[in-house]
């Protein structure tokens, strides 16, 4: 059986929760609370030299890191990462832009806002942090006004990727009220076989 | 033929360029002046709604952008993307860490000494830039000094992403000198069939 080292907090992490039980996969959590530096232990440094949850291990010890890899090498040959070519560059379009033009913003105010105390000097980040996760979001909702879904006709892993940080968005101080195609769009992710909310 | 629309001193311009030279297939280069506003126009959003280089643009009109996606799309069905499911996955890996760890540090960096004038507020960020690019390049350094490629036995579209700005770091002031198995791994990198320098 596969095994998540992963933050039940952490959207990154949370996607991968949403995939194993969207492919009904059987898997192992293991809870590991990185904001009190336990990715940074010699044993879990190990498994990623990197220091950042989620990893995944595989039955035989085989580690692999960075959340949008996890979900490709889950999905391969499913479903939630299509076959057609051009579709598939799709989805990889939206995951990379998701760990660089979302994810940056969208979750850096989460976590900020989150765990860090109301005085922390981090807190000046916020401002630019809105403005720059409110360009993703507008990206997202540009394209959500006519299609369902991100990546081609259906739920892929692009959806679960970027449904990790934007249904949590209001966590980190973004008002999503004036972007309706992205709500319809969380509505279509709520109803889609296996769907699980993210734990707390 | 397809089209690159990019801007050749960006790195994530270089990595595109590299590999269509690579695979020996003829492109087409349409030089677009990011820092000018030139990816800000109507015509541009209208490719690549996020305003970013490099957009690959087909035959047919469709477009592509995210300069990792388009390395995967370029690459499918190639040596440089491997088609055993573990070590594609590991490519996938080192892309990510490319766009979140090693990138927005070691290119942003090189971008604010290059373009920005001596005394531009936003200089204040390069120590931050460089502590977390030094975090990246040791990730880099320990995978390298006991494997010839960052993923699998061979070069892939992983080791073309991570030179790309890895080989001019010194633009930003990282000193690479310490790092000799990066260094090691670069010379590899030149002597890769079809490898080209990067234009400035």
């Amino acid at each position: 059986m596969m095994t998540v080292h992963g933050m039940a907090i952490s959207g990154n992490c949370y996607k991968l929760r949403l995939l194993f039980e969207q492919l009904g996969l059987p898997h192992r959590w293991v809870e590991v609370d990185s904001v009190h530096g336990e990715t940074r232990t010699p044993e879990f440094l190990a498994k990623n030299p990197n220091g950042r949850v989620p990893v995944l291990e595989l039955e035989d010890g085989r580690t692999l890191s960075e959340s949008n890899a996890i979900l490709c090498y889950l999905a391969d040959d499913t479903p939630f990462l299509p076959a057609d070519r051009w579709q598939r560059a799709k989805v990889m379009q939206w995951l990379f832009f998701e760990q660089y033009s979302h994810e940056p913003y969208v979750a850096v105010a989460r976590f900020i806002r989150l765990f860090l105390s109301a005085d922390h000097p981090r807190r000046t980040e916020l401002p630019r942090l809105l403005e720059r996760g409110h360009q993703a979001l507008a990206v997202m909702e540009q394209h959500l006004a006519d299609h369902a879904f991100l990546a081609g006709p259906a739920w892929s892993i692009a959806d679960i990727a970027l449904y990790a940080y934007t249904h949590s968005a209001a966590d980190g101080g973004f008002d999503l009220s004036d972007y309706p195609a992205i709500n319809a769009w969380m509505e279509r992710a709520r109803v889609q076989p296996g769907f699980v909310a993210q734990g707390r």
